[in-house]
Parts: C-alpha cells; sequence; structure tokens
C-alpha cells in the first residue's frame, strides 16, 4: 500500500518521504526554492497545473454566482485590530512594510527614516477585514444581498519553516467571501462551497478528501465554524486542502457590515469566507506521485499526450516531424474531459531517450514515441504513465493512427479514473476505526518520529468523541500533541449513534478523525 | 473631435476631463478608492475587463513561445543595489518590508522590534533583478536559449498622486522577461513584443496607437532601448500603454547571467522585459467612453449581449424570462470574434429602465429589451452601445428572433470595427505635422493649466529632431518641461528624408511625438 520512499530514478537512493517529495518536486521541474527567504518560484510546468486548477475551480466559483474583484495586497494595521481573535492568529506571522522610500545612507541603500509611514501596512495574510471594509459601503439593504465575491491573489504568512507548495511565506490561492441576511443563508453558503471542494479535489484533481467540521481548537482565528476536506498523503498524513468558514456576525461587527431589513430594522450580516492554496499542488504530489517522479491527472496536465519524435540526423526525421505535427493537431481537435485535447510535439533539441525520462518525471499522462516505422506504417507507440512502474520497464503499446485517436479521451478520461480510484483505495483501507481508547491510540501510532525522519504509515484513526470545549479541550490537543497527532475533522456523513468518547470517556456525540498532519 | 468633458447623464452638470473619467469609473461600477493609501479595489466589471485583457493577451503570448511562471513578491534589497540605473530609477518609490510580526507594546499593536529583518525586503516594483537571478540559474548553455518567462502579477511603485487605473501604487500587469544569445535576437525579441503589442492594442482593445522607440531620457532605469506603443486619449493627451525594452548587457553582467556557446567560451546573456498594467484599463475608457459612460469593444467585454426582461408582476413575465433564457442560450451557441457570445439575462430586483441605464453606463455592446409583445411576436428589439449618444434618446432595432441570432456575431464585429475607426480617426486627424520650431511649439500647446483644469484639445505634435543625447537633451526636456510637453516616441514608420531639428536647428535624424501625457 504505501509507496517507496525515495525517486530511485532521480536520486540513485533510497530516503525519506520528504526526500522523496523534494525529489520529485525538483525532477518534475515543477518549483524551486528562491533567494528570497520562505519563497518559491513556481516554474512552468508546476504553474501550468496552477493555471488548470484556477480555470477549473473558476468555472465552479461562478457558476456558483460569485463574482471575482481584486482588492488591496497592503492593509492598514488598524483594520486587524478590530478582530480581537482574528489579529491574535495572525499577528505572529505578518509582513510589515514601514517605510516608502530607499535612501542611500552612508554608502548603503537603507529605508529612509524621512519616509517612514504613519501606520504600518500589514501585507495580507487573508483579506476579511479590507473585504469586509469595502462589504460596509456596498451593502445599503437586503436587496444587496447576498453579496458573492472571490478574488485570486498572493498572501504573505510569515512561516520560520517553509516547504514548496504546502508551506511558504508567499502563496497563490482563492479566496471567497460572501456576505448574508441571516445565519441560515450563510451556513448553506459555507457548506455548498465545501462541497464544492471536495467535488473538485476529487473529479479534476484525483485527490480523494473527507469533508467534516474542524473542532473548535483548529478553527480559523474569529469564526465560529470551519469546515475542511482532508486528504491522505501517501505517507499517510492529512493534508488540509481547502477550508470554508462561518464567520457569523464578529466580522461584520468589527467592519460594521448592517443592512437594512424590509421592515426598515439594520441588522448585521453573516460572513463566510473560503479557501484553497498552491499548496494543493503538494497534495497532488504527494498522491499520486511515484518512484520515477509525478503522475498528474490528465484534468490538470497542462500537457496530457506528449509526442517524442525519435530523431537520428537522417533524412526520415523530416516524415515522423511531419508526422507528428500533424498528429497533434488531429489530437488539438478532439476532446477529453470536457476540453480540448492538450497535445504537444516535443522538438527541444535533446536525445530521444531523455526527453521521454523528462515527461515521464513530470508526469504527462500519455507519452508518444514516433519513430520512422511509426510514421512510414501510419502507427502510434504510446505508454499510460499511470501504468509505468519500477523504473525503467516501459510497457508501451501501439495502435493504428485512427485508433489511437479515437481512443485518446477515453484513455486520458481512464487515467484520471485510474488515480482517483487508486488513491480512493488507499484512504478507504487506511482510516482504523476499532481504535477506543487512548492507549490504544497512542501504541498504534507509537512514539513521534521527527518530520524528516520519515516513520512507518499509520494512516488515520476514526473515534467517538465527547466534543469537549475550552479547558477540557485543550487537554485532549496537549495529548494529541506529545503523540505529534492533530484532530482533523468530524466527517460530514455521521453515524446514527456513537461510542464512548475516546478522550474523556464520556459519550460521544459524533466521530472524528485523527492522524499526522502537514 | 474632441468628446465632451463630463457624463451629463451622471453628473448632472459638466466638468473637466478628469470629472468624467472619475464619474465613468463610478457609474460603470468599475473601481472604487481603496482605505489602502494609492491602491484601488476592482470591482467584479472592471475585474471582468481585465480578465478578458488577461485571455486574449496570454494566447499572444504563449503563441510567441513564452511560458508562464511566477516568482516571489519580495526581492532582497541588495538585488536592486547591483545595477545602479536600476535602483536609481526605483528607490524613491518602494514599499520595504522590515518586520515580520506584530507585537502589542503599550496597548498597541506595532511591529514587534524583535522581529526586525536583517536585510530589508522590497515589494516587487518590477522583476528583473529577482528573474534575473533565477535565470543566472538556469542557463548554463547556448542549447539553454533563448530563455522566455512571462509572469502575471501584482506591483507596488509609491505613488504620490494616484489615479484609479492609470496610476495607483498597486497594480496588475505581465511582465515578459528573456534571455537570448546576441544582441540581433533580443532587439528581435524587444519589437515582436511591441508588435505583438500594437496588434494587441488596436485588435482587441479597439485602441489604435503609435508604435515607436522611446528616447534616452524616457527609457527603463537601465535599459539601451525602450520602445512603447502610445495611444491617444479623447482629451488628446497620449497614453503609454505598453513597453518593450532592450536591456543589452548591463542586467546580465549584474546578475551574473551567462552561458557556455558552441567554442566553450562564456558570453553574458542579452536581455529582454516588457509589460503592460491594469493601466489599459484607463486607457479604454478614455479612449471610448462618452457622455453615458463606458462603451467597451466587445473583444473585451465580460458581457457582450446584455437581455433586460421588462416585467411589470404580471402573469405574462414568465413568459417573458422563458423567452430571455432561451435567448440567452442560443447566443451563447454561436460564436463572434472567434469566441462563444457572452450573454446575459438580467433577472436581478430592480426597475428595467434602471437595469437598461445600467448597461450603458458599464457600456455592455449590446442591450435587448424584451418585452411581453417581443416574446408573443418572436421578436428581439436591441440598441447598439456604440451609437447611442447624448442622453436619453434610445435608438432601438427590432429584428425577428431568428434574424437577430443570425445577426449577432455580424453586429459585434461591427461594432468592434467602429470604435477602433472612431478612435482611429482621431488619432489621424490630430497630429500636426506642420509645426517646425519651438516658438511655434509653444504657440500651439499655449500655457501650461493644471492637469485638473482640463485645457483645450491640442492632440500631438509630430517634429524632426537632431536626437540629442546628454546635456544637449536634458536641456530639452527642460524647454518641453516649462509647457507641460514630453517626448513620446520616434515611430518605427519614419519617413525617407527629415527637416530641421525642431529643437536644435541640427539636421533631423527622425521624427518624434510631442505632447502632454498621462
Amino acid at each position: 500500500m504505501q509507496r517507496a520512499l525515495s525517486v530511485s530514478r532521480v536520486t540513485g537512493n533510497r530516503g525519506t518521504f520528504p526526500d522523496w517529495y523534494q525529489a520529485v518536486v525538483r525532477e518534475a521541474d515543477m518549483a524551486e526554492v528562491s533567494p528570497t527567504r520562505g519563497a518559491m518560484i513556481i516554474k512552468p510546468w508546476g504553474y501550468g497545473v496552477w493555471e488548470r486548477i484556477q480555470q477549473t475551480l473558476d468555472r465552479r466559483i461562478r457558476e456558483t454566482g460569485h463574482d471575482n474583484c481584486y482588492f488591496p495586497l497592503f492593509i492598514p494595521l488598524g483594520f486587524f485590530a478590530k478582530e480581537a481573535e482574528h489579529v491574535e492568529g495572525f499577528a505572529k506571522e505578518m509582513a510589515v512594510v514601514t517605510h516608502h522610500r530607499l535612501k542611500l545612507i552612508d554608502g548603503k541603500l537603507q529605508p529612509d527614516p524621512e519616509a517612514k509611514l504613519e501606520e504600518p501596512l500589514i501585507v495580507r495574510p487573508t483579506s476579511e477585514t479590507i473585504i469586509g471594509d469595502a462589504f460596509s459601503r456596498w451593502i445599503r439593504s437586503h436587496r444587496d444581498l447576498p453579496l458573492l465575491v472571490n478574488q485570486w491573489a498572493n498572501v504573505v504568512r510569515w512561516e520560520m519553516r517553509t516547504r514548496l507548495f504546502l508551506r511558504t511565506s508567499e502563496f497563490l490561492w482563492q479566496e471567497g467571501h460572501t456576505a448574508h441576511a441571516d445565519a441560515e443563508d450563510a451556513r448553506a453558503e459555507t457548506l455548498k462551497i465545501l462541497e464544492m471542494y471536495r467535488e473538485f479535489a476529487e473529479t479534476v484533481l484525483a485527490m480523494p478528501v473527507i469533508a467534516g467540521e474542524k473542532p473548535e481548537n483548529e478553527r480559523f482565528p474569529g469564526a465560529d465554524n470551519t469546515f475542511s476536506i482532508e486528504a491522505m498523503m501517501q505517507d499517510g498524513k492529512a493534508l488540509q486542502a481547502g477550508t470554508s468558514h462561518y464567520l457569523g456576525t464578529s466580522f461584520a461587527q468589527a467592519q460594521n457590515i448592517r443592512f437594512q431589513d424590509d421592515a426598515g430594522q439594520l441588522s448585521y450580516c453573516h460572513t463566510t469566507s473560503w479557501g484553497v492554496s498552491t499548496r494543493l499542488i503538494g497534495g497532488v504530489i504527494m498522491t499520486h506521485g511515484d518512484d520515477d517522479g509525478l503522475r498528474l491527472p490528465p484534468a490538470i496536465a497542462p500537457r496530457q499526450i506528449v509526442i517524442v519524435p525519435m530523431l537520428r540526423d537522417k533524412p526520415e526525421d523530416a516524415q515522423v516531424l511531419e508526422y507528428g505535427q500533424a498528429l497533434v493537431k488531429a489530437l488539438q481537435e478532439r476532446f477529453a474531459l470536457g476540453e480540448p485535447i492538450r497535445a504537444l510535439l516535443d522538438t527541444k533539441a535533446q536525445r530521444s531517450a531523455d526527453k521521454r525520462w523528462n515527461w515521464v518525471r513530470r508526469g504527462a499522462p500519455i507519452i508518444v514515441e514516433l519513430g520512422p516505422r511509426d510514421a512510414a506504417g501510419g502507427q502510434v507507440t504510446f505508454m499510460r504513465r499511470d501504468r509505468l512502474r519500477d523504473g525503467d520497464k516501459v510497457q508501451s503499446q501501439a495502435m493504428t493512427r485512427e485508433a489511437f485517436l479515437e481512443a485518446a479521451p477515453a484513455l486520458l478520461a481512464e487515467i484520471q479514473q485510474a488515480l482517483y480510484d487508486e488513491a480512493k483505495a488507499r484512504l478507504d483501507g487506511n482510516i482504523r476505526s476499532d481504535i477506543v481508547t487512548f492507549d490504544e491510540l497512542a501504541e498504534y501510532f507509537g512514539a513521534p518520529v521527527d518530520e524528516d525522519e520519515g516513520g512507518a504509515f499509520k494512516g488515520w484513526v476514526r473515534a467517538a468523541w465527547s466534543r469537549p470545549t475550552g479547558a477540557e479541550l485543550d487537554a485532549v490537543e496537549e495529548r494529541l500533541k506529545a503523540l505529534k497527532l492533530t484532530l482533523r475533522n468530524a466527517p460530514m456523513d455521521q453515524p446514527q449513534t456513537c461510542g464512548t468518547c475516546l478522550f474523556t470517556g464520556k459519550p460521544g456525540v459524533e466521530e472524528i478523525l485523527i492522524g499526522r498532519a502537514y
């Protein structure tokens, strides 16, 4: 079940899961560490995946009635001070702009003391406060509600320990912000988005998730309820892949977002916010990657079918290239998964075998190798990346050109499904529900090891709990922390009755997922 | 020729051109001033126009072989210090991040002195330095060249006097960055992009421009050559709408971007950079707006055909809505300007007349008003926004449903062309080439007036000049500055011979455009 923890083809030796992850990111040419501490450079193949995520999710966001806007990067510090829990949650990781000019002082370029800002500006870690301020101006009456906006933007949270895509001080995301007339409507929005994220993760990213509500201690700072989708990575850890928050009226009160109802009465709006980020790309890598690098679900592969011409500096090369170009053109005219097929003829000046391995490492779903014999015989020889396993043994198939063109859409759909099925079997097969006491839990997960050391694959535990709050919850959190465990979420899908709380011994009120996490 | 300087329907009285501009931005619901000094909030209709610009330009950037990437928002201060002219050009308008945490001190939230950064970070005003640093790692041999990347991003330049879209402290843009083996290849790239921008501005934005080379004093800080496209606004001023820079080897030397040629010799790359920004939206407004608000070219209109149902709380309403929905669906299945038609049925709870004027102000190219009679008779009554003039008189036409569906693609193409033709006539008719001395120039433009006071429409002057440099050019600049004039560019299209320099009296070497500018 558990995949190998190194990219043997790439690194030449085995290593921990984090080593493997790093190797895939590097060898699939997705991203690299930047000279700006904690930030990343997203390279074309990685950014191409993000563009696919943007396009496919943006469509869903629009279809559910949300409009895209753009709000300022900098937020006046005073805006944060208004919502106490919110600032408490973010103050420790905020990048602060204090000057608006540089000056040469003592031969050294420095912030100009005469250009110090009266009020520092925060580089947005999230935009509830500045968007809420706009809402307070845009909303007058109940006819303005619900107000549904979204923005695609970069945000900054100063992280001490960073990892490409998974935790970077700057990342790209979408953040939805909505205002409603009552709690019912706002809660319905929160859950509608949660479902949108679930469907998106499973259908587009081929990444099965469990949607549920976060416990109180894991809520977004200032939220009444936080919901998440949680995915299981190949090391058994959980990745929180998207969150949707019901903010109650606390942000509306802090920002004075009010509306006049039919009777002329002024009331505070109920607001929500929700987001997914470039972190999803880390999730895709850790869900689908293998010892040969990345495997991309066709729905997000920037190129779904890559054609590598086998050239030998001989006259037949021209025929191979011509045949390849015609094949690309014919593929682009066909549709797979609802869109024109994204095909490419790789004409880079590079050895064919190196090219092939490049595309294997990058995870192109179908790799075609065209030689003079294929061109002469009207044939296509190809391999499915999802079925390539264990290094060099390429299992290729041959078809006539016509048969391949005919089969391509179904093949891509099959690959998308196969990747999902594989991940779904891993998720379903690795949630234990037979652990009912804390001692069993501790024994099952064993002593915590340093993240970079790896450790045995464990998956998650699903157990009944009494939903403790306050100090009682703090105690639970402490005990879990000692085992490097966290509460993930209480799945939406709950049994009729549940057992005794694993932590408190009280009657359980719901089941909750417990696991190690990113 | 010159359009009115107020939006009479909107403001109820006349005003200056800047007043008119502000009114259009506000009444077309494009953007608003934000509480963050100098930054703007781009509202859905304005952001929709930006998304259309992104999509249509991005396609062109890809088709010319460029890959999208993403580089960090923050640039270490030291990176700027390496290229002296570059830092000199931007140091005065840089937002500087100095701390990474806030702390409550004396009851007040402040930057935590213990979280002061060792080296301040600059919020990117442009990314040559950080992208150049990546290039120095990515480029090894001539086989890695040309390296062609682009990024869509936000940038910050601390502006003291801001105006929505035209000059804001934060703006959105694309910035292309490329590296080449020699000057010839890099210059060819610079000009290829200039031509791409010209074609894009004229075809997509319906905004005629003059492409040419900027004089030395107007170059991008650190560039060997800067080229621009310049558009003429309805007040006669020039708007620099896009720039393309040949950077020579100066950035390559500062960032150590070198490659090994076939002979094993290490050489510096020749680099280029180029960009257009949300400023283009200001250009579109000032090119096509009229006294009723905005007029959008169909190619960038988020909605090209808007259907306003005339509802009266009567049983026939259902029939009107059904007829409208079917019409939207049928329109969306047709193509105009190479894409599916973007049609909308406006079902908002609002008076029909208010809706209609909303869409007039927002500049939807075709506005359909559907009443019970249209629904019953299978008819479509519509108006072309480009032909609506002078307030209330709506000139509408009626067609059968089938005829309208048939005609819609051509109608949209016609509107696109009509808007271009109108602007093109204004540009062509307002460049004087009969002014040959500085005194004539001064007399023609007259005494400078404050920007906000407006002033008579003047257009540009095209005159021969001797291309002075250094102190001689500084003197020219000074004399022009006193008249609030600037040198725009030396058009690519030059005559065989040219007259005497308007400034120096020496023989002219090329013709250059002179005008007031944004």
